[in-house]
């Protein structure tokens, strides 16, 4: 069962102001509720149609039916089950070896994706500006498909953060050095911008190494490519064998 | 202006089967249309709350209210202006140089970011299944971004059009080759799979290059990459200087 007040707990944590207020986040479908609580997420309750998980202490999961699950879920057509997590502190980061960051990412899917490219090339630090899209929103949460229990997201003052980095700052711009020539080394953080705007003002300053995707297409009018297919390119750019 | 008649043929333009019996689609925005008037697609009728095309025929371009424009567009935020397009007749593929096929990709987004790909690294021909999303579906078309002039994408029974190519045939698989290791020609075809299933069954017979995208997380969980990074990944491999 799930009471009137559940509900509407639940489907406030869709808006990232009663999310930071209760300090909780919730996440559907068996595979990505199993990862965070096997990367030890706090679990605050899980409410399940099916008997998924026997193991855990009957007195957080709650049975629901197909039609209770509706009313919580975030998605067209609701999983088995749904569970709110406990939203960890934000932790310091530690610049060293390779971390990517996000300067003002602002699209649920594209974050997702990111994260889930994070956790395919090992890259175990994603900083995020304060303007970039929220980590548990649950369009997010979806999107990573579990790679969230991998990758450290952290938010901070990009600026003030890159500013005292003691590892190279790379940045992409079309005027930037070719990523097939420009050494790309083990240690770094790779800034990637906004999906319309680029990389903001502030931060240019602070890139040490401009670099820069080269296009094939015959004629150059594509302007750009989207940001998570543009992080793919480049984290393999620095991470496959030379 | 805009009738209750033209109304009525644009929001049926949002399903499929009313797109193959008009023969039409429909694109937002002035920066997509104005791509796909210089790649020669036939307008059809242009609606608009500026006066941005002021070079077309009095004829085809019909000023129109945000309040009109709402009622026919597709997005929830419309442009300034939707315009109506003949869908060209589908063409038989020329399988010569990279070409790129799609075994079933079902979301309008990955499609759209696949386009802007094969723009980026100079594919002109994009294969699809019949089984593949329509490129001429509301959401690819914007996600595209105008990059849709410039790609070649053909609807096809792709077993039958694979079977008979004289180039060879690739597919990523866990098991196949690393790309950092695999001859990758400058000749030949790439297959990429369904989201959830990957490449079927009947197409994998077919396929006569295993290739496969080392992972480098030191969790060996991350289970995929989105089929539209896996294919960013994939072209840059191909088309990268050695």
């Amino acid at each position: 069962m799930v009471s009137k007040n559940q509900i509407k707990l639940i489907t406030s944590l869709q808006q990232k102001k009663f999310r930071k207020q209760y300090k909780l986040f919730f996440a559907e479908g068996v595979k990505v509720i199993q990862e965070l609580i096997d990367a030890n997420y706090e679990l605050n309750d899980l409410f399940t149609t099916q008997n998924d998980f026997s193991n855990l202490l009957t007195g957080k999961t709650h049975a629901v039916t197909q039609t209770e699950l509706k009313k919580i879920s975030a998605l067209t057509t609701p999983n088995t089950c749904l569970a709110t997590f406990s939203i960890p502190e934000n932790i310091k980061p530690d610049l060293k070896g390779l971390v990517l960051a996000l300067d003002s990412v602002r699209d649920p899917g594209n974050l997702g994706t990111i994260i889930r490219l994070c956790d395919w090339f090992g890259i175990e630090t994603l900083l995020c500006s304060e303007e970039t899209v929220d980590v548990y929103n649950p369009k997010v949460i979806q999107a990573t498909m579990g790679s969230i229990s991998r990758v450290s997201v952290i938010y901070t003052n990009l600026e003030n953060e890159l500013k005292n980095a003691k590892i190279p700052v790379f940045g992409t711009f079309m005027d930037g050095k070719s990523i097939y020539n420009a050494p790309l080394p083990k240690e770094g953080v790779i800034v990637m911008g906004n999906e319309a705007n680029g990389i903001s003002s502030s931060i240019e300053k602070i890139v040490s190494e401009r670099i820069s995707i080269p296009r094939f297409g015959k004629v150059q009018l594509t302007e750009s490519l989207n940001v998570a297919t543009a992080t793919a390119i480049i984290l393999n750019e620095f991470k496959r064998p030379i």
